[in-house]
């Protein structure tokens, strides 16, 4: 077992890179890429980091010259014949060679391409701009470094006892929440923590104690690298990119208003059972249901991830109830912002209306709130997401104005073409 | 540093022995024992383990052979060079040479005696026999080696995971403590927990947490051997093994009454200053002090032990007053059963009327109370107390009757002697 404050101080993290392998990412990430590598391999997109937390200055926090040397690190990577193995071979959502041959070929080949850093108003802009099977690949890692750097940064100045102090700390934090977990019997729970994790070795513990904790409760990691190497299901199926960046490539309005479906569209060919998954909310839930055409309302299940989780659930469940689905036989996968009180909250609600699901991220793998002075520690909302498809700007609006991305006038399009109405801010914690 | 879980796992606790040094003991046993070896070299004394708690049934929880194991690996440790260099060369109390050549050089051939073992009705019966001042460097080992002997019975089935949740937790709990004493700005404490401490590694970490987290605050440890490896002060006076054997060898009433003066004659012509602490309660702190003779007055404080410690502190005060000394030049160091809240009131209720201080015991280095099922972890009231001196039994009274020792005729003869009136009852817990 890693004594993770040893090793913190031993290696005064210069030596330890953040990303070790390139299936150190996000289960979806590859599953995505596999299905645009087939269907929209040449497609130019540039993916940009974002940092929603102004006040977090990370180009002052972090310095450039360590964020430069653990991005070339990344781009040095290759899958190793290890990864590859396991990526063949593995089953993955009960199916044998979920990534096929001519996929795995060129994965195997691949390094990520460039990227470009620049420092402005105290934020780094950091961008990286390709072909989009290639580009998507580096959020995972992009956004884990600068959240590691950031925690290494605060770390720097502990002594060896007060990172013991801290690390035992956080890990009591966490295990008490998993006890409170644990009384529940029938509760699911992934782990989807990679993106904003406090480190990779912290991640790797929260995984353990989530398997040692909730046991079959605890149903995997949207971690690849961690899945292979704690033997535990890798978990995901698709994000807001796809629809995102389809919608960027429509000509016309209606192309427009059909993007999200043609994204699910070629989904659907590609997969099935428990990857069937709607992700509704890139352009507003309930206008997305409505028009949705029949073949969805058979998918597995839904997954929420913006806007009022509760009164996403109870929008999921009467679209099925109105195209003449049990809603009981359905999946819904909680996945925005969670922490314990809201996961026991939502099982309450909703267990026995549906199946049930929560894939529990930032607050699992770096609640280090409250343990240092003036709460350094404490996550923020970094994102890294597609901006531009072949020159044309990117939109996403959530169920969330304050998730909204893209320039405000195309903002104001999508929202006329997707005739989405009044929205509920919340706030957006990590 | 050391990862205590990962340590605790690896070793299965079969390689590391408990004791592994003659100096891992209390320092006033050191002090006491270069007492004895000038003043009663030849006593014959027997020393005997006491579990006050007999709900706990050592001798079905730690296995004899491993108890035998620890015990002959103590006997044989001798002194290393490097102990004795720093016994010799070190400044104790502001004074070099602290222990005299005679004292050293026999201290340095020495091994200790042998020990009697049996079983009986669930708990150990462990006995130490020969001259006193070799018979009296048992007690702390032996506490130490059944004390963690326990812990490593509960321990043992745990997984590597729980392991470090356990101690996680453990480290939070202590360091919360600290937290709370180190808001005070004047408070002196030092720790006292070798003989009831859940094991070597977590009384070492204990003390670092101490040095850390209080800085000047942390006087010092009992225990020889960490303050010589933390190079911080070994701290310790006497005990009540003193007056216990001087009384079980006075022939009459009248030499019984003098003999616990007697004790603090020989110790005041041996010693000066700090160690100068007047331990009262043997046989009953108020009758001690009323019929203490003037130059006891004159000592530089007393270590209030059992009782009530505020109503303790309260007779001192009014004694030393009588006596015409201004107790705010006076010592009163506190050692029964401490914790913080108990530290923060008699901190509360004593600073500026007198000089004070703090004895942490079992609570700074054993308090793993409610860190595992059942309790199993939670520390107890084990013993090891000088029982007879020459054939005759010893006698402790002190002002707990539960703290109470010796044949019961015999208690009442001492009662009589030392004119002990009515006496309140305290739970002892540790």
């Amino acid at each position: 077992m890693v004594d993770i404050a040893t090793r913190v101080y031993n290696h005064k993290w210069k030596i330890d890179p953040i990303v070790r392998s390139l299936i150190d990412t996000d289960f979806y990430k590859l599953l995505m890429c596999q299905s645009v590598f087939r269907n929209k391999p040449d497609t130019n997109v540039t993916f940009s980091l974002i940092n929603r937390a102004t006040d977090i200055r990370l180009a002052e926090l972090v310095d450039e010259g360590e964020l430069r040397e653990q991005l070339d690190h990344i781009r040095g990577l290759s899958l190793s014949r290890g990864e590859s193995t396991w990526l063949r071979g593995n089953t993955f959502y009960g199916k044998r060679q979920m990534f096929r041959p001519d996929f795995m070929e060129w994965f195997e080949g691949l390094r990520l391409p460039p990227y470009e850093l620049e420092v402005k108003d105290g934020q780094y802009e950091l961008t990286f701009e390709g072909k989009w099977p290639e580009v998507m690949l580096w959020e995972i890692p992009a956004l884990a470094v600068l959240m590691e750097l950031r925690s290494r940064a605060v770390l720097a100045d502990m002594g060896r006892f007060e990172l013991q102090v801290l690390y035992a700390r956080a890990m009591t934090k966490l295990w008490e929440k998993i006890e409170r977990l644990r009384e529940v019997p029938d509760i699911k729970i992934a782990d989807f923590g990679t993106r904003r994790r406090h480190s990779f070795l912290w991640q790797d513990w929260g995984v353990q104690a989530m398997m040692e904790g909730l046991g079959d409760r605890f149903t995997g990691t949207s971690n690849c690298l961690i899945a292979m190497r704690r033997e535990v299901e890798a978990i995901g199926t698709n994000a807001h990119e796809l629809p995102m960046v389809y919608s960027a490539l429509a000509q016309t309005d209606d192309e427009l208003l059909q993007a999200p479906y043609q994204v699910l569209a070629d989904w659907h060919e590609e997969h099935d059972g428990n990857l069937h998954i709607i992700l509704p909310d890139t352009y507003g839930t309930q206008g997305f249901l409505d028009r949705a055409p029949d073949w969805l309302a058979g998918w597995t299940g839904i997954r929420i991830d913006s806007g009022d989780p509760a009164e996403g659930a109870e929008i999921a469940i009467r679209w099925w109830q109105s195209r003449g689905e049990d809603p009981r036989e359905k999946l819904v996968i909680f996945s925005d912002g969670l922490d314990v009180d809201k996961m026991l909250e939502l099982h309450a609600r909703f267990s026995g209306r549906v199946k049930l699901s929560f894939g529990w991220g930032t607050l699992l793998t770096n609640d280090f709130r409250g343990l240092v002075p003036d709460d350094a520690l404490a996550p923020f909302s970094l994102v890294c997401k597609a901006v531009s498809a072949n020159g044309f700007p990117t939109v996403k609006l959530s169920d969330n104005p304050n998730k909204a991305m893209g320039p405000s006038e195309e903002i104001k399009r999508y929202k006329r073409v997707f005739d989405v109405g009044e929205q509920q801010a919340m706030k957006v914690v990590v």
